[in-house]
């Protein structure tokens, strides 16, 4: 099977479930997202903020250059929801999250196809020789179920 | 890259999916699995005969045999939840699940890694020619996402 191949399906899986999740968070308005999902959990605007931070920590994970929201790891990966005061807008949120996924899919789409089994930033060269399949590409296999997760969340607001 | 190091990337996702969803189960007792994930929307035995169904579908649509639960599908995948009086016993979809999963591992440890590169049952021929990411890999890496959507509701509980 060719790696052109290989990367189409799992590429193809991630955008589908970029493409849930904007049609959900499409169909809620900026009050909706300050509800929470089920009674005492996560707000919408919570996982918003945090898989906007997951995916941007994508870009210096998979060596594709510097990230544009650290600021976003304290009040939505650090921190649980409803301990941080200040928190961005939901409307900026939306914004961040439109460009991190642009970044990526700009970056995926100047990729060649080996370029996605070479190593992410999280392993080691002597790691990485005994144990290839901790590859980029398998990093998004990894944030595409962790979208699918939280799109799952989303919905029930 | 190697086949089988692909098959082997998108069968640990799965089985880690498989893993987070028996942990999340094994947790929730019988009666807890009654209540509802979110007020008003799907209760978690739904959501074990769901993926149950769709998971036990897997067989004959990967080509692997004849599934085993095919009465699942009126209750758990064309009806909605609390539309159907007489559902089976939450100990009985709990041991249902665990055979499916357990006869799909069986199946996927049997497999050639190019096997997993064929084409599955609900594509045609000559679809499958022009199209030949339609493969039983494919399908795995779609269920398991489905899997990860519905483990994050199942934890809400």
């Amino acid at each position: 099977m060719s790696n052109q191949l290989i990367v189409k399906m799992v590429l193809d899986a991630w955008y589908s479930k970029i493409k849930d999740a904007d049609k959900v968070l499409d169909m809620l308005s900026d009050e909706q997202l300050m509800h929470e999902i089920s009674p005492g959990r996560n707000r919408g605007i919570y996982l918003l903020g945090h898989l906007t931070a997951v995916h941007d920590r994508l870009v210096p994970l998979l060596d594709l250059g510097e990230r544009l929201y650290p600021d976003l790891d304290e009040p939505f990966l650090t921190q649980p929801d409803k301990t941080v005061a200040n928190l961005p807008s939901a409307s900026i949120l939306r914004q961040e999250w439109k460009n991190t996924n642009e970044i990526l899919a700009h970056h995926f789409n100047s990729m060649e196809p080996d370029d996605f089994f070479r190593k992410h930033n999280a392993v080691s060269v002597e790691a990485f020789e005994k144990e290839p399949h901790r590859n980029r590409l398998n990093v998004i296999i990894s944030r595409t179920n962790h979208l699918a997760s939280h799109v799952g969340q989303l919905i029930l607001i």
